[in-house]
C-alpha cells in the first residue's frame, strides 16, 4: 500500500491495568524505529484530553532503557481518563479541534489505548477523518482487565488481573478459614457488567483454596437465596468465604447498593456507592451471630504488576508493536485482536478486529461456564483461563522495590 | 544438659502470617529428626484451644515433601485461636488440665508460635511447669507482622508484609494519580498499637513512588490537622495518595472508628480493627469536592506468600528449627529472637530471649524514625528496614497456582 509519511500520536484511556504501559512501549519503541516514515511520536497528556489541549510529549526525548522499564511499570505512564466523545453528528466541536490538532502536527497515525469506550472513542476518531478525508491511520490496542471487548479471545491486562485475584483468592481462603471460631469473608472483585475477574476467583476453588461460593453478574443476584447459601455452608462448615463481582444486580437491573438503598450522597451532591461486598456483609450482619470481613480488593487488582502474568506482558507489548506496523503497513480502523490456536501448548495468533464492531459490545461470560446454581465456575472458564496464567513476569528492582520507568515527559512544543 | 526423652507438642497461635508455616515447618520437621529424645511429635490444632481439647495431629503421618511446602503455604496451616490463658494464681482450671494432658502425652517439650499474647501464654505455661515441677522444656517461636515484639531486632512474618506492602503502595500510587482528575487516596494498613507496617509505605516514598503522607499510632492523631495536609497537597498537586495505621488514635487515645462507635472487642480485650480509612474518607467527603477512594489491605498484607521476602521465610524456618535444637541441648523457657550484625551485607544473629521479658511487651517505632510532623517516615526506618525485604521468596507452583502443603492431619489417639 502507499507510505504515508507524518508524525504518530498515542494515548491511553480508562481505567489502568498492570500492562497497558507494555503496549504503550510496544507502540512507542516500534513508532520510534519506522524511519522516513513515523517521524515525530507523541504520547498524549491523558489520552484524547491531551490531544485536544495540545498537550503531548515528544517520545524521542525519552531514554530507551526507561522506554523498555514501562513493560514492567504499572498504571497509565502517559495518565488516562475518561472522557466521552459526542456523536460527530450530533456535536462536531471535538473532531474539528482534533482536525486541526492533527493538521498542525501532521499526525497521520493514531493509536488509541484501551477498553470499550475507548475504542468507542477510536472508532470515532477514524470514521470522522474518513468522511473529511483526512489521511489518518488509526489502530486500537486493546486494553481492560474486565476482558469483556468483543472480537478477541482476551484482552490485554485480564491475564495478570486474574492471576492476582486467583492467587489472592487462595491467601485469603488459607488466612479465613484460620481460627477455632467461624467467620464469613466476603471478597469484591472488579467488573462492572461482566464476571470474567470475579470468576478466576474460581481457579482458587479450582486449586482447592478458593471461595465457596463465587457470584458474577451474568447471573442476576438475589441476597436472600445467597444468603440461603451462606447460611447452609457456615453451619455445616464452620466457615464461609465467597467472591463477588462489584457489578452484580438483581432481577430488576439494580446494584447492590443501590437495591439495600445505602447510596450515600456527600456535602456536594455527589453519590458515593458503598461496596458492594459491604452490602452483602451488612444484611448479613443483620441476620446472623457470626464474624463477617468484607474484602475489596479494589485497585491493587489491577495494577499489581509484581505478580504479572509473563504472557501478558509479553502479548500487550506485541499488541502495541503490531498496531504501529499495521498501520505502516498500510490498515487502518482496526483493533489488534487475539484468536487463541492452542492451549497446550498456549498459542495465540494476532489478528486485526473492525473497530466499528468491537466500539461498545461487551461480551459476557458464557453462561454454561458458570454452574447451574449460579453461584460456582465450571470447567469450561478453567480451561479457558488457566493457560493465560502460567507464569510470573519477571520486575527489575532496585534495593528490593520494583524499579518504574522514569520518564521526562518533555512536552512537545506548542509552535 | 541432662537428656530429657519424651513427647513434643507444638502450637500456633493469632493472626496468620505469610511464614508462619515456615516455623512449623523448621519445629515439626527438626522434631521428627531427635531419635531417641522426640519420640512423637503433636501438632496442636488451633493452639492452646486444641492442647486443652486434646485435639491434635501426628505429624509423623505427614509426607516430608508436604512439610517441606509448609515453608511458602500462607496462615496457619494447624489452625489458630486467640484464647487468654488466665493468671493461674486467679484461676489454675486450664492448667491443671494441660497438665493432665501433657501427663496423659508425655509431652516434654512444648512450642508456641505467635506474637505477644502468644508469647505470654507461652510464658504462662512455662512458669506454671516449672512450679508444679513437672519437667517440659517450653520454647517461643517468634510471629507477628506487627514486629511489636520485644527482644528481637525483628519478627517472622513483618519483613514479607512490609515487602508486600511498600510494593501496593507503589503500585496504588501509580494508579491513583493517573487521571485528569484528581483523587485522594487512603490506605488502610494493619498494626493495632505499633506502626511497623504502616511505615513500611516509607519504603515506597522513598523509591519515588509513595504516599505523600503516612501516619503511624506512634503520634497522636489529629483529624483537623490531617485533613489539612490532605487538602493543601491535593490543592497543590492535584492528587493526594495517604497511608494510615488502623491503630491511630486521637490525643485521647481513642481509635477512630471508636469515634463513631464501630468497634468490636475480641477475646483478649483488644479492639476488633478496621474501618480507619473509612471514617478518614467519611470526614474528608463532608468537607471537600473530591473523589475519594479507600483501600484496606486487609488479610492480603499478612497472607502474601506470593510475594513473600526470602530471608523472611528462611529465618522463620531457622527460628523453628531452632527452638527445637536449643531444647533438647537443654534450654527451656526462652524466644528465638534475632540480633542484627550487620547491614551490608545483611546478617543476624539468632539470640535467646527469656520469655518473661517478651510477654506483653510492645516494642514501638522509635519517635526519630518519624518525621517531626508526624506525617512521613525517616531514613533510620528506611535503613533498618530494606536489608529484610531484597529478595522475594520463590514459590512453588502447579498450573500457575501457588501449590500449598497438604496434610493429613491424622488426629492422635485419645487413649
Amino acid at each position: 500500500m502507499e507510505k504515508l509519511v507524518g508524525n504518530a500520536i498515542f494515548g491511553q484511556s480508562g481505567g489502568p491495568t498492570a500492562v497497558i504501559n507494555s503496549s504503550a512501549a510496544g507502540v512507542i519503541i516500534t513508532a520510534l524505529q519506522q524511519e522516513g516514515v513515523i517521524e515525530k511520536v507523541y504520547g498524549a497528556a491523558h489520552g484524547i484530553v491531551g490531544m485536544l489541549n495540545e498537550e503531548f510529549f515528544d517520545m524521542a526525548e525519552e531514554d530507551m532503557k526507561e522506554l523498555e522499564l514501562l513493560k514492567t511499570t504499572p498504571s497509565s505512564m502517559l495518565g488516562s481518563c475518561r472522557y466521552k466523545l459526542a456523536n460527530a453528528d450530533e456535536d462536531d466541536t471535538d473532531y474539528k479541534r482534533l482536525l486541526e490538532v492533527f493538521k498542525k502536527y501532521n499526525i497521520r497515525y493514531f493509536f488509541y489505548n484501551g477498553g470499550n469506550d475507548s475504542m468507542d472513542t477510536c472508532n470515532k476518531v477514524s470514521k470522522y477523518m474518513q468522511k473529511v478525508g483526512y489521511d489518518c491511520r488509526v489502530m486500537g490496542v486493546p486494553k481492560t482487565i474486565d476482558n469483556d471487548l468483543y472480537g478477541t479471545d482476551h484482552c490485554p491486562g485480564f491475564s495478570s488481573a486474574a492471576k492476582y485475584i486467583a492467587t489472592s483468592c487462595m491467601e485469603i481462603y488459607q488466612d479465613g478459614r484460620v481460627y477455632n471460631t467461624g467467620q464469613v469473608v466476603i471478597v469484591e472483585i472488579m467488573g462492572r457488567n461482566a464476571g470474567w475477574l470475579a470468576a478466576a476467583a474460581g481457579l482458587a476453588a479450582y486449586a482447592g483454596s478458593g471461595p465457596d461460593f463465587i457470584y458474577l453478574p451474568e447471573v442476576s443476584f438475589d441476597l436472600e437465596k445467597v444468603f440461603a447459601d451462606i447460611k447452609q455452608r457456615y453451619e455445616e462448615a464452620g466457615n464461609c468465604i465467597i467472591a463477588v463481582s462489584e457489578g452484580v444486580t438483581d432481577a430488576d437491573g439494580k446494584y447492590l447498593p443501590e437495591l439495600i438503598g445505602t447510596v450515600k450522597t456527600d456535602a456536594f451532591g455527589h453519590k458515593q456507592m458503598g461496596g458492594t461486598a459491604q452490602v452483602i456483609a451488612d444484611y448479613i450482619a443483620d441476620r446472623m451471630d457470626v464474624k463477617i470481613r468484607h474484602i475489596e480488593l479494589s485497585l491493587l487488582q489491577r495494577a499489581a504488576a509484581h505478580y504479572a502474568s509473563k504472557s501478558d506482558v509479553e502479548e500487550a507489548f506485541m499488541a502495541g508493536k503490531l498496531a504501529v506496523e499495521k498501520a505502516v503497513e498500510g490498515y487502518t480502523d482496526y483493533m489488534i485482536g487475539f484468536e487463541r490456536k492452542s492451549n497446550d501448548p498456549y498459542e495465540c495468533e494476532y489478528i486485526l478486529v473492525p473497530l466499528e464492531k468491537v466500539a461498545n459490545t461487551e461480551k459476557m461470560v458464557p453462561r454454561e461456564w458458570i454452574n447451574e446454581a449460579g453461584n460456582g465456575i465450571e470447567q469450561g472458564y478453567i480451561d479457558y483461563c488457566l493457560p493465560l496464567i502460567q507464569e510470573v513476569s519477571s520486575t527489575p528492582t532496585e534495593n528490593g522495590l520494583p524499579r518504574y520507568a522514569r520518564l521526562k515527559k518533555v512536552l512537545a512544543k506548542k509552535d
